[in-house]
């Protein structure tokens, strides 16, 4: 599948610079394109790279239209152009519709005519599948779970008894959608299962990544609101919310009944603790924890600078005796208060 | 499936006030119960919430006996209570005995025949089935295994070779149970795989999230006691030894051969370095890296207190400079000293 | 199946003093091992262990040679010798060739007779399964996959399309290889899925701990080079690159792009942010967050010490004003300063 730049315009918008009937039948970076390929400059940083490059068109932005003599298409967001030039020339495999002799389908389940249930995969009773969704080999659709319109469950994906899921999700192997929440009460030192009856209730177009876990609610439902994307490994407590187009980076862990807003970005092995709110359009960095509801879009972090190991240990001893460092420094100031008073009394 | 307070109480003791014979269907939250659920409260600070509920009836503890006029009973422990009667009302579904029809078991496994063995599920030769277990669907149980009675493993639970699972484990689809641990001897700067020949053997009443690994011993054997509740996303390395009723949060890691005492609580996405020992009745708190043995029972932190992404950086720049700081606090401390003995000497 | 120390040392060579003829048929601890097990001492500190020993023999170094008159065989690498006697006395079960009749295979993929497809398993169309190897119960290889030779996937290993695993691989249930990156970019505050259309190719002698994911690149490929071992939760990003016989302990996260030299050595736990460069043979400790490149072989950290709370709680409110205390010692400084000046004036 090959499409030429006048094609792709006609499609995506944009505006075409150059020759408009050079075809291109992938993307690639500047740095690995072919002359029958397309690739784009988000950051004007790399437009060096321009130069070099044998890719047969590029994608910019108006600010770099004239720095390449290239075929190019001019864009007022190159990156989201470029993605959905990929998206073009990459499209999905088609969807071969029907109930793989394999697949374990529970007698009163509703497949839609459309989906596609894998090999070995396995659908629990009073289920529904939606039309063009994939369950893939080895998914397991727990009872009366409902899957919407044009769901990608990839291989080994489960999704336990009860739960909704929007159209258009897409997740990834190994992510598990409803287990129990970690709810115990103690007593006489011991830990008492607290029953897990709440569901998980996902939105339309969201991803979630490999290996994710997204825990049902204990009475009331975990919810992730539309168009959240989740990366690899998260772990998502239960009665946790998730507002709209927060993206979440691997490794994250959101404690029991917080509240994320919507269009939050999370970096990598994060955490934030349990019952807290998060506004809308806070940015937290990796690696930091967050303690407190925050109250206001903005930027946070909490991360400890690295250093050599030797430098590390030297200075990480005093982290133990901050305390009594501002009190010796306190005491400074009092001491030469002190002196300064005498000499005004002199 | 309903009941009333006093056949409540009849089956688990506390004392009703109010009409006994009001029937409740399910638990609920104060703020989301009906009138014919019932809901709890378990700490006094939320007393102002009973004013506004429309909850059937309610639990609470002896202090709050009076702070409501519906039906309620009064228990020394409401929580527990709660879960109590989140149980009787939310039953475990009937486990249906027998092997499912697309179940692969090994001609020589021993299942017990009020055992569930559901579809595609894989037993392997020698594995041992106890009494109403269920082996979820997809789930994979290693030779020689022998699992418990009342055991469950959800969909896709993992069980290698030569594990023992006590009774009434619970397991969460992902979980991995007797992988091999992480251990490597350096040769001509190569590693050379140490074959993990030890087991993981799990006690009673223990229960494993979602997505959780824990590793078989090197030699000797990876121990989990009874009562040991663990969330999502654990990493238990080889030859950890997790004592009773410890309960740990999501995403913790836990290095080889270090011991776990009674009765700890170990905070989300702490970690513990290798070959530690751990006292009974220990709390972690999250994100905390324990990286010494701890002889003495009690809290132990190490998080580093978030802020705005601008303040964080000014401040934690300084922490590559701390022993520094030190030394010229110290100076000015020596210097004020000599002033202070000059003028003594004057 | 037992060996004697001269049929070791024939095979594995080392020095035996005492009576070659002693067999051992098991590996062991110094603590455990019976009189027909070998243990080791790899480190003369515990050295104090021999004379408590029941074992019927003992590996150890040249300088360790004379402290016990156990029969013995002197290595110069005791720990790499055990680790060899070790797979001697615990050889891999062997495997049965074929595909197992609750395997499903599609009819263009290329099956070595050798190989072994378990139950359950599924081999899209194109794949390729080399001689010797093992694709466990529940297992999932995409379209188009290569598996090379004498590859060992436990059960419910996720390999996507079009990826590349080399020989002698051992993946751990649950590892999910080749799952899209997580690529999106922003258009009107939506995100934009980028087709992840890279691979995941891995070098020999790789192994993968269980639930460890490794993302397909978004448009080169993820690359893990020979000799890498990768522990439990690992996630490895899109377009990471991993030098040759590094190793990663478990629950580590590394972002997208980022290139890792060879025999690096990385702890539990720790982080590293996308688009960096780690130099060859650098150690990162536990819990640290790498945020810059590395240009330099050597051993980084930056972990906060834990303390009991209440001394954390005190010590930890100081970390908001380190900026402000490194002013006020600033001020000390030159208020202390001005006054020697004034001295030196009188």
């Amino acid at each position: 599948m090959a499409y030429t730049l006048a094609q792709i315009a006609a499609r995506l918008g944009g505006r075409v610079l150059g020759d408009a009937e050079i075809e291109v039948a992938q993307v690639a970076t500047l740095e690995e394109a072919a002359s029958n390929e397309i690739s784009f400059l988000a950051n004007s940083r790399y437009r060096s790279r321009l130069s070099a490059t044998r890719s047969g068109a590029v994608i910019l932005s108006e600010a770099d239209a004239d720095a390449t003599d290239l075929p190019r298409i001019v864009s007022s967001n190159p990156y989201a152009y470029f993605a959905k030039v990929s998206a073009l020339l990459n499209p999905s495999p088609r969807v071969l519709p029907g109930v793989h002799p394999h697949a374990v389908v529970s007698i009163d389940a509703t497949i839609d005519p459309t989906a596609c249930i894998a090999a070995t995969a396995v659908i629990g009773s009073g289920a529904v599948i939606g039309a063009h969704s994939v369950i893939g080999e080895g998914c397991f659709i727990g009872d009366r779970t409902v899957v919407g319109v044009g769901v990608h469950l990839n291989p080994r994906v489960v999704v336990y008894h009860d739960c909704v899921l929007g159209d258009n999700l897409i997740a990834h192997s190994g992510a598990v959608i409803g287990a129990d929440g970690f709810g115990f009460a103690m007593e006489e030192r011991r830990w008492l299962k607290i029953p897990q009856i709440g569901r998980v209730v996902i939105g339309k177009d969201v991803e979630i990544g490999a290996n994710t876990t997204i825990d049902r609610g204990a009475l009331d439902d975990t919810v992730i609101e539309d168009g959240v994307k989740l990366d690899n490994q998260i772990q998502i407590a239960h009665n946790v919310k998730i507002g709209a187009h927060t993206a979440i980076a691997g490794c994250v862990g959101i404690a029991g009944s917080t509240t994320i807003g919507k269009r939050c970005q999370i970096g990598g092995s994060a955490g934030i603790l349990g019952h807290l709110e998060i506004a809308d359009d806070v940015t937290i960095a990796s690696f930091t924890l967050i303690g407190k509801s925050i109250h206001e879009a903005g930027s946070y972090a909490a991360i400890y600078p690295f250093g050599k190991t030797e430098d590390w240990r030297k200075n990480a001893v005093h982290l133990r005796h901050l305390d009594e460092m501002n009190r010796r420094i306190k005491k400074l100031e009092q001491e030469l208060a002190k002196q300064e008073s005498l000499k005004d009394q002199r």
